[in-house]
């Protein structure tokens, strides 16, 4: 039994494996990681940064598939048991309102979100520079493009899997439309998916926790617990060889995410093994999505590896929780006078 | 008699000088440049980028007011002849819906709009780095900030003079935190001034045109005429030696101001005289408003130079309009690829 409650669906199904005794963190890699590996259908040199849900007894993903031309797109993918899957060979053609093909020209870290009866992707698309794209599908046969959210520049939108106090929530993480050498996470909300407001920041980069000194960015949808939104997020430090992203974890207030109950100083999964330390962008351990067992309080972890790959990782809600909660530091929010 | 008309109000007492004879371009001077100079109230080293309004017979400024600290705020003023100002000695102390103090942590760059029987003030706001800022007021007593309309980082907000198709409509120019090295025009609605949206690309810097050749950004609040919306904006070009501003100006579609209907090529005022090329920061030339007189088709534009002084310039919309068509370029949205 669980000591946090997730308040989601029973999931036995998951992915699942026990705890090795030598893992040193609250979080533990699948053995047989990657899941996914290079050129996994015709025309598509690598998936990574993808993300997964449930659908009908078996799982659905929207995966970025980085084209041979170098250039990313959204596929979708099945599985039965989330870990093997099967591909689309066409990228997901998006439509307008009207029904009309509206394609990005690009579409790359897609998130997957129930919200009521409806799923949203939220992806990083062109929009006279990088934005957030959002579309909409019921059933994953016909998606609808929605207006952008924001002007640019944005990347790492995020949405909540309910709505709060009647709106739809998101955060995200303002940009250039470069590498970024920054970045803070805000939250925004709407009533309608149309018209976004009410932005508030969330969580400033950790000034003082090198790891996510550079900038921090949304991973997976906020997991609802008993302690608030369980939010598994991306931060990065600049080495002088290059990035590092690595995985960390924070709890946000249930009725008002702006605000950051606890938040772990320390990572809980950074670059280590092969499959992360090299690729296409080396050291990126990147965070997308997270399937729950409400029952066990089991919690399957899904990222990005070196831009190349995708792993899975495992935890339990009751670890995680403890874990953020015993090494919690202040938002650190007092440290941002300096980019003011 | 005007050929093009400007559906705004008549206003026979605004400043006016006739063109002077060996006047270039289709802007002209004010003879007694600049209308406001160094240290113009106690513990204000400089005003300049400030907007003025005609108000109950007289007119009233929302001035860049930058401290003898360096940081700037804004500052109330009113005049009889709009170009000899008095000042309220306290910066514009804003409050929240309650009343509380609400006061941005440096504010500039104002713009001034009325909107049926409300005035908005924009300007450039601390957000966790550069932001839209947004208040009202009735009186220009109380001035009410509302929610920032977007998340970072943008600069130049400029609203509309009326709703169009029953929507706020706003100007901006997305940002990074500093000096911006980039930037384009884009156009968000808003039904309530808390939700915004359906943003559109408006004008990319014109890269064809060196003088605005790294960014542009909104001037005056457009001025609603009979061939669509007459925009005086700044264009930017990077030289070895620092940015120079200059003046430009557009005519944007009456119902759909995303469109472009036509742009000069050529700036209409570009630094040349002791006041814009020198001063805090040398070879600036930044329009914030205009004041209009409908019967006559006088146009008497307000400009920040060298961020330091207040300038005058004088035009006509049978010129200036006439000066756009036969100058017109495109867009140049062909040239964006580059920054996609």
């Amino acid at each position: 039994m669980s000591q946090v409650t997730m308040y989601t669906e029973n999931l036995p199904n998951i992915p699942w494996q026990e705890k090795p005794t030598d893992c040193p963190g609250p979080v533990w890699r699948y053995s047989e990681n990657p899941i996914i590996r290079r050129n996994p259908l015709p025309g598509v040199a690598r998936i990574f940064n993808s993300a997964v849900i449930p659908y009908q007894g078996e799982f659905i993903g929207v995966f970025r598939g980085e084209q041979i031309n170098g250039v990313p797109q959204l596929y979708l993918g099945y599985s039965k048991d989330a870990i093997h899957w099967t591909y689309e060979k066409e990228k997901i053609a998006f439509v307008n309102e009207k029904g009309e093909s509206y394609m990005p020209r690009y579409a790359y870290d897609p998130r997957l979100i129930k919200v009521e009866d409806t799923y949203y992707i939220i992806w990083c698309t062109d929009f006279y520079g990088a934005a957030l794209g959002l579309a909409k599908t019921n059933d994953f046969k016909t998606f609808i493009r929605l207006e952008n959210p924001f002007i640019p520049f944005n990347r790492n939108g995020v949405m909540f899997p309910r709505k709060i106090n009647g709106n739809f929530v998101l955060l995200s993480r303002p940009s250039d439309s470069g590498h970024t050498p920054f970045g803070d996470v805000f939250v925004s909300e709407s009533p309608d998916l149309v018209y976004w407001g009410k932005h508030r920041h969330v969580m400033t980069r950790g000034y003082n926790q090198w790891w996510q000194s550079l900038k921090i960015g949304g991973g997976a949808a906020p997991i609802e617990t008993s302690e608030g939104w369980l939010l598994f997020y991306h931060g990065v430090i600049g080495t002088c060889n290059g990035y590092v992203y690595s995985m960390g974890a924070a709890i946000l207030d249930i009725d008002n995410p702006s605000i950051v109950k606890y938040r772990s100083g320390n990572f809980i999964l950074t670059p280590e093994m092969d499959y992360e330390e090299k690729g296409f962008v080396a050291n990126v351990v990147f965070p997308c999505a997270a399937l729950t067992d409400a029952a066990s309080g089991k919690i399957a972890i899904y990222y990005g590896a070196a831009d190349s790959y995708v792993g899975l990782a495992f935890t339990t809600v009751d670890e995680i929780v403890t874990y953020i909660i015993e090494n919690h530091v202040a938002n650190g929010d007092d440290n941002t006078i300096g980019i003011l």
